[in-house]
């Protein structure tokens, strides 16, 4: 297939929101959320779709060959994180605009029209780094988190979801397409699909994720004038801490887990004070639920003893957990069937990172399908896939999704 | 002595700003430090002295007796740390006040009129917490920092020192009162008075200090699609710097050196990004120089290895740095004499903290004094002192005082 008009569109919308270093910043319902969003509805207006937004910013671009059918919904995010990349997300839209434009070309010369109807998506806010917690317009959409609780979230400037989507004109009151499956592609972030050499993974399940929201409770004192042994600093407390967390994986299997602190503030954070107070977010993520919760309470225990240590409170609250979810096994055959047919190499693979598909798969079969990522890097403005491999994706997602439109996911067929 | 109207006037100030653990906040040039001012300015006008704004928003309240003669200075800062204490630098202001009013009386009831006039002084910005570096009032008086330059530092909101005067009407243009000597009278913030149940300090000598303003520049990625092994976490680099920081103290005799990381940032700041920069700064001092100064060298040769370790960039800056000062000891005996005559215990003591008195100390003969700090805790809100031991310093400043303005540390008399 000829994917020159796809590369066209990818590397004109990858100005939007550009950063110096080849990234991109389009974070949430920013101006630059704004401008992908406007090209996203003038790609449809020009093809004659028509453009829903719903009450959480989720944008849908509707491809519809029958008035009363359900919809096979097939997309990604065009948000990023701040200098992130400008493949995570934002290829998955891209590409599926592109597989919808085919199909539609497809039934337009001739083919039958297919069973369902199909509708391309942007999810609002996949991202959550500037309106915590992440994936959440698809989780709203599968009824996984409450909608006014959500848009009541607020940015650090104290700005709400549903006033910075007023802001650029994207809370919408349009019905939500009925969904009977879902498929997305996107780039892998992880090292696997590069290393060997193969060009598409089928992802068979996500990671099982919890988050550790950490505070800790020392006592504010003169840093030229309190002798050290008079100190209860909460900042060497938590960086003893922030290691720990990056530390864990150490006695568990290489690559079976990772973990981090992402997000950290102290106060009063003046050059001269010793801390009173610091809050962090330490996030783990392992294949097996088991690793983490193992890894958790080795956590745990050894902050009980730098609180004890440093003679200072230490609380510990888990939250965000997020289980291990299966994708359905008709999916990965129908996967491997279509890159068997095209000539293209595929494997099964896991995805440590969440994505707005593990939410859809609460509520509909979904599929979901990696390209490879340079060096495995992502969030990061040098993220990068070559334009062969984002092109490979691309046929391979306008066939799987033209076998979803046919029912191929359907679950009165498949029998779950 | 009387020192009710003292200690009615210091607890009647320490509501203004008061925090709910009897802390106060009244950082520089905020609403409170306006109300701090205005409530020293309505006490100046209610004995009929003339006050005096500098441009760099220095605050004085004039007790003259000779149309032409210089100032003796007395005096600390109105303004505190965030959630601080209510003794810190208001004590030792209020404590002037009330012995300028004792001076007065005493003259005004028939002792011949000192040598000298005097000035109460309430140095703008000493703490420095919101507009950083601290001490900047008096330094800008003494010559050891450019007008210009500090009224253009900003707050973490922007705002500039010079517009934040203006903001609380304390941007003055009113000429500076020539000094010949400096008082000060301070809380130890440290345990040594307490400790020994003695009454006052003579500082004789300030410690050396320095800051290291320290950056690590890793890489932004994907704190759950990342491999550990991928990674460069700016965070978890930093976070072993704050370590190393407070345990090279390890290496020194106990009580010779303190340290501390009191203000750091990182970005992005988001919960499932690994962190691409830390910027943070480091408070070294002790009482020797080569203390500080062999610190800083195995600190400069850890922080490498950390960042060889973690294949990151670590930049060390140093910056701040304030050589050891030493007190007049005829200050020093002065402070000694006035403390036998009035059956006060009194020893000679380092100042770990810095003080607008060491500034002053580079271009007049100063005089510092201490009262205890109840454990030895400071820049926090359980910070004490008893009612007791501060009248006791009140009058030991009071005397003081009065030797000062007899020429008592005139340069000329002391052969300096």
């Amino acid at each position: 297939m000829n994917s020159e008009s796809f590369l066209t569109d990818f590397h004109q919308v990858a100005a939007i929101g550009a950063t110096p270093a080849n990234g991109v910043e389009r974070q949430a319902a920013t101006p630059e959320d704004k401008e992908m969003r406007d090209w996203f509805v003038a790609f449809a207006e020009a093809r004659g779709w028509s453009v829903r937004v719903d009450s959480i910013g989720n944008l849908f671009a509707l491809v519809e060959w029958h008035p009363d059918a359900d919809y096979v919904l097939v997309g990604s995010h065009l948000d990023s994180q701040p200098r992130g990349g400008r493949f995570d997300g934002a290829y998955g839209v891209i590409a599926a605009l592109h597989a919808a434009d085919r199909l539609a070309a497809r039934v337009a010369a001739g083919e039958p029209a297919p069973k369902h109807n199909l509708a391309v998506v942007d999810w609002f806010n996949e991202e959550g780094g500037r309106f915590p917690p992440s994936i959440m317009g698809s989780s709203v959409f599968a009824g996984l988190m409450d909608e006014q609780e959500m848009l009541q979230v607020t940015d650090l400037a104290g700005v709400t979801v549903a006033d910075a989507l007023d802001a650029i004109g994207y809370r919408g009151t349009d019905e939500r397409p009925t969904p009977v499956a879902y498929a997305e592609i996107h780039i892998e972030q992880g090292p696997i699909l590069e290393r060997e050499g193969i060009e598409l993974g089928a992802v068979d399940h996500s990671w099982y994720t919890q988050k550790l929201d950490v505070e800790v409770l020392g006592e504010q004192s003169h840093t030229g004038a309190t002798a050290m042994a008079d100190r209860r600093d909460a900042l060497v407390a938590a960086s003893k801490v922030v290691v720990l967390v990056h530390d864990v994986t150490q006695d568990f299997e290489p690559e079976s887990i990772v973990s981090s602190v992402g997000q950290l503030t102290l106060e009063p954070n003046s050059p001269i004070v010793v801390p009173r107070r610091v809050h962090l977010v330490a996030d783990l993520r392992a294949n097996r639920p088991e690793i983490v919760r193992e890894a958790r309470a080795l956590l745990l225990e050894r902050i009980a003893a730098v609180a004890s240590e440093h003679d200072l409170t230490i609380d510990v609250r888990d939250f965000d957990v997020r289980p291990v979810q299966s994708f359905p096994e008709e999916g990965l055959e129908l996967s491997e069937k279509v890159a068997a047919e095209l000539g293209i190499g595929i494997r099964r693979i896991n995805t440590m990172a969440g994505h707005d598909s593990v939410a859809m798969n609460r509520i509909v079969p979904a599929l979901m399908m990696f390209i490879p990522s340079i060096d495995g890097v992502s969030h990061c403005e040098r993220e990068f896939t070559s334009d062969e491999q984002m092109s490979v994706g691309v046929d391979a997602l306008t066939e799987a999704t033209w076998e979803l439109l046919q029912g191929g996911l359907d679950r009165e067929e498949t029998g779950r």
